[in-house]
C-alpha cells in the first residue's frame, strides 16, 4: 500500500450512503447550472452565495439580508423571485459586493446530504472552476469525494463528465478502487475534446431540456473549463472564497 | 411522439426505486458471474436454477429437492455447499437434468427487489447470451429496464458494460431518456473491441478481484457473447428456459 489518499465518485446522491464523507473533501457538482453559477457569481465579486432548498426560504432570507434571490422552477425564475439559474446573469457589473441567495434543488439537498454525513470539507465544482478544484485537491492530499448532484437521482451524463475530468487531471495522485470513477473517467477522455458535441451525440438530457428552453449559451458556457476559476467552500451556511 | 417503448438503464440495485417496473420485462444483469453462470447451466440442460439469498436456505433446499448446491463467499465454495460460481463448472456432462440451487448476493436481491416491485417479467442476461436478450426485447416491444446487480450497491463496469451492449443493438427500437443508458452504450461504444482488456485498461474492480483468484478464464469467458444463448426466464421461483 502507497500513501494516497483515496477518491470516489458518487453518480448519484441515491449512492452517496455508500461513501465515507468523514474524513473528506466533498466536491458538489451540479454542472447544469447551479455549482456554474456559484462559481461565477463569486468568480464575478458576490459577498457569497446562500444556497437555500425552496423558494419560499429564498424570499424570507432575501428579505432579511437585502440579497438578491434567484432560482427557477420548470426553466422559468420562479415566483416571487428576481433572478433565474443562468451563470449568465451573473456580470460583476450585476453581482459585485452582493449576497445571491440561491434556490436550486438537486444541488442543495445534496449539499445537506453531505453536512448531514459529516463531511470534513465542502466545495463546490464544475467545468467553470475545474483548475483550481483541481489544484485544491492536489493539494490538500486528503481523501475526496466527487458527488454528482443528478436530476431527482438519476444519474446525468454532465456531472458525471466532469467527475471524469477532474479524476483525467488528478486521478495518479489517489488511490481509486471505484468503478463509477472508472467509467466517468472513460467517458471523459472520449468527450474531452468536444463536450457539447458529446452531450448532443450521446442524447444527453439535459442537453435536450436547455435546448428547448433556448439556453444553448448557457450550456456552452457551462462545459467550457475555467471561465470562473474560483473556489467556492462552505462555511456556515454560505459558499465563500477564502 | 412515436410509439417505440421506453428503456432505461438502472446502474445500481440502489438505483431501481427510480423506474417504474410494473409493466416492464426486467433484465437482471450480474455479469460476474451469477447470470453467466445461470446462462451457462440452462444452456447446458439444467432443468431449472433456482436462486436463493443464503447459504443456509441454498443447503436446506438442495437436500429437500435433491439439487446441486452452489455459491461462493469471499472466493471460495461456501461451507456446506457442493460447488462454486464458475460457468465452467456447469459442463453438460455435469449439470444435465439437474437443478442447480445458487447462492448469490447482488443478483439474487436485485431478483427479489424487482418481483417485489412489481416486473411484469424478469429475464438474466450476461454478455454469455446476449443475442438471445436483444432478441427477445426487440420480440416483445415491451417497456425495459437493464438492471444491474453491481457490487453491494457500488456500480460497476461490467454490468454497465452489458447493459451498453444491449443498447448498443436494440436501443434504436426505444425511446431513451436516461443518461445511464447513454454513458453505458458510450463506454460499451469504447470498450466493445476488447471487453477484456478495457477492464484491465480502466482498473475494474471485479478485474482485479478475480485476476487475484486465478480466475482469469472466468473473466475472458463472461466477456465473450453468445456462448451459452438462451434465454432465462423467471417463474415461480425459478428460472427455466420455456
Amino acid at each position: 500500500m502507497d500513501n494516497k489518499p483515496i477518491l470516489f465518485t458518487s453518480l448519484s446522491p441515491a449512492l452517496l450512503h455508500l461513501y465515507d464523507l468523514n474524513n473528506s473533501i466533498v466536491v458538489i457538482i451540479d454542472v447544469l447550472r447551479a455549482t456554474s453559477t456559484i462559481a461565477t457569481a463569486l468568480h464575478n465579486g458576490a459577498k457569497s452565495v446562500i444556497p437555500v432548498d425552496s423558494v419560499r426560504r429564498c424570499i424570507e432570507l432575501g428579505k432579511q439580508i437585502e440579497g438578491i434571490t434567484a432560482g427557477e422552477r420548470d426553466g422559468k425564475i420562479a415566483e416571487g423571485l428576481k433572478h433565474g439559474n443562468s451563470p449568465l446573469e451573473y456580470s460583476r457589473e450585476f453581482i459585485e459586493g452582493k449576497t445571491l441567495v440561491l434556490t436550486t434543488t438537486n444541488g442543495t439537498r445534496l449539499l445537506q446530504m453531505a453536512l448531514d454525513r459529516g463531511a470534513q470539507e465542502i466545495v463546490t465544482g464544475s467545468f467553470t472552476n475545474l483548475s483550481v478544484i483541481c489544484d485544491h485537491l492536489m493539494i490538500m492530499k486528503q481523501n475526496v469525494i466527487l458527488a454528482c448532484a443528478a436530476w431527482k437521482d438519476r444519474i446525468n451524463m454532465e456531472d458525471s463528465l466532469f467527475a471524469g475530468a477532474v479524476i483525467n487531471e488528478v486521478g495518479r495522485y489517489f488511490n481509486i478502487n471505484c468503478d463509477s470513477s472508472h467509467i466517468a473517467a472513460s467517458m471523459y477522455e472520449k468527450a474531452k475534446n468536444d463536450l457539447f458535441g458529446f452531450m448532443k451525440k450521446n442524447d444527453a438530457s439535459h442537453y435536450h431540456r436547455l435546448m428547448g428552453f433556448g439556453l444553448e449559451n448557457d450550456l456552452r458556457y457551462c462545459l467550457t473549463p475555467d471561465l470562473a476559476n474560483v473556489l467556492p467552500q462552505y462555511d456556515n451556511g454560505k459558499l465563500i472564497i477564502r
